[in-house]
């Protein structure tokens, strides 16, 4: 397949150590990533003119050009909500540059997540309306909110808490080789998972949930012309987007009529596919967001790698470990390497596709990176 | 000019009443402001597959959806900062558009701005280091915050707050004849603006400051061949985009070499006016963001209007009232119709390109509406 000289592609990826502690400030993580990014797409400072970021990004663009000594920004966006939205900032990088307002866009995402503002931690109730039919009742943490829907997941198709551990033998196996991850070097067998404690009992253990973390990611978003013109090692978005369902939440997903079905992730994949004019069986590496392992099961059904129900037995047959017909989070994911927001899940996606990863897979030419809500196919620059 | 069909136009136009007291929800706001503009547009909710907002806005996209029986969302992205963004919504919304990843865009933003969560009032430091340079000091209010650079401006040009004053009288007369502004049928003379109390002494007086109010805006934004295939009274967006400058700052812009210049602005005036293929005298009506009277002068500058230090002059002279050459805010502006972020500004800018201006300025082809740090020039559907 030959790409539009125009259309969009990913040139650069940048990140800090992933860490518990970081012991800087997050301007200066987001700083450090972004030079990364900017070095390894081979531009200069001056040849970036757009920025994207979260909304709850604490980085703010000006202070970051100023701290970059990039001139200018003619084009600046931020995404909705949490790291549902992780690739929609690889979208709006991409409309910026598709459709001409912006030459070459910055995408960075950092925070002290574990050393400052723990994510993990009950929260209060808050402006969104939404949040304060439940909050009030005690579901005041992530890993409360999310496990009503995930208790209704292991009702629906007999799981336990031992299925979502075999989930996390597979990321920590990954991690465990990935000299970034947080975990390398530290692999766990089922029992380690299962001695784990509770966070939510009987659905969530300690090892089901993402390592709060501190860092910085970043990524270089240009059109492949000017990509090829710097001989940045770059690699194609076949199909990038995100899906929002009317009766959707960001997190308190209670109100659709099925609540074992992750309804976004299905037409977000369906999207996708049809976009790429691929299927799930081209897939060579997906990079699933976890919060908490069983979002990735629930993510296998949703972009069709296996049956509804079916994920359990997916994983327990070994097919997304080492040798599996899908690696998944061959980084260790959000588990293993660290919780960048899920922005470290498309580093690893351009590196599997760069033939750089740790834990490379042979050949690979089609990742999918998901966060639910939003998702990217990645092809090999040379398919 | 012919417009290519796959080019983003501005299809519809919506807002509530502008008010000090709205005594309903920002969600319902909102909701009003874009029931209004998809039907101005002649979209059904069905048919909006994107969205824009503030990333100060409170309304959460999925409950906006929600609210409205929007069933999806392909893309949804949020604007940085303040007011300075208005016209980055269409920016953004443009860029969907324009690429592929949205059909139609409905933008919005609406808050209770008076009633609740007052932005003339006292901050506090903020996790943007930038503030900590100065709210500790004693600049803890926008007033203040932007009287030092205006102070700058009256030293260098010598100017005297009856100057400023003199654009007041002119948009209280515009708002004086718009049954939308909330100083409707409420037009002031210079020696009533003179009376008016001291906000920051010597440089803003209470009618200097853009009223507080409460209300919603949204706009629709689509292709110009499915604005068409809908009947949509559509604008041309000629050219639109933001300008971020190192060394600047959304509300402290104090690093610039030159207090007196407001550079952000000069930057993006060159920028949209190249690429619309226009120069200042063939703008026909300027919709100009003013939190402060102060800004319109420089403004007035910055866009190339007037030369350095003439603004004076040029309002004195009568060039943006009634009659005048360049009319100015012809709604009444921020000041005299209401503070809803810049977004109604740009209704008013669609409606002097339909004609159906309460202040209809005859023969109005292009309007250029600028938040000083993004900008778009409209232009009329048969020009």
């Amino acid at each position: 397949m030959s790409t539009n000289p125009g259309r969009a592609v990913i040139a650069g990826i940048g990140h800090t150590e992933f860490s518990q502690d970081s012991g800087r400030s997050t301007l200066r993580l987001a700083s450090e990533a972004s030079i990364a990014a900017l070095r390894d797409a081979g531009f200069a400072s001056n040849e970036i003119d757009g920025s994207v970021t979260f909304s709850m990004d604490t980085n703010d663009e000006l202070a970051l050009i100023r701290s970059l000594g990039i001139p200018l920004l003619r084009f600046s966006a931020r995404t909705r909500g949490g790291g549902g939205g992780a690739n929609a900032t690889v979208q709006l990088a991409a409309a910026a540059v598709e459709s001409g307002q912006a030459e070459a866009v910055l995408i960075y995402r950092a925070f002290n997540e574990r050393s400052q503002h723990r994510f993990g931690q009950p929260v209060r109730p808050s402006p969104d309306p939404a949040w304060n039919w439940a909050v009030p009742f005690g579901l005041d943490t992530p890993a409360k909110i999310y496990s009503l829907t995930f208790q209704r997941y292991m009702h629906d198709f007999g799981l336990t808490n031992e299925d979502f551990g075999r989930y996390t033998v597979v990321a920590r196996d990954w991690a465990a080789t990935n000299p970034n991850a947080q975990f390398f070097e530290r692999p766990i067998t089922l029992a380690d998972h299962q001695a784990s404690r509770w966070i939510v009992e009987p659905i969530l253990r300690k090892l089901d949930c993402c390592l709060e973390s501190d860092g910085g990611v970043a990524l270089v978003v240009t059109s492949a012309e000017r990509a090829e013109a710097h001989g940045a090692d770059w690699v194609d978005i076949l199909a990038n987007g995100a899906m929002h369902l009317r009766d959707g939440h960001e997190m308190f997903n209670y109100f659709h009529d099925d609540l074992s079905w992750f309804d976004e992730g299905a037409s977000l994949g369906a999207d996708l596919y049809a976009r790429a004019g691929l299927t799930p069986d081209d897939i060579d590496v997906a990079m699933i967001y976890e919060n908490f392992s069983p979002i990735v099961f629930q993510q296998l059904e949703a972009f069709g790698f296996c049956g509804r129900g079916e994920a359990r037995d997916f994983i327990a047959d070994g097919h997304i470990g080492r040798g599996g017909s899908l690696p998944v989070n061959t980084n260790g994911g959000l588990l293993g390497e660290g919780y960048i927001h899920g922005m470290n899940n498309i580093v690893e996606g351009v590196r599997q596709l760069r033939g750089t990863a740790a834990n490379q897979i042979d050949g690979a030419r089609h990742v999918l990176v998901t966060a639910g809500r939003s998702g990217t196919i990645l092809g090999a620059r040379n398919r």
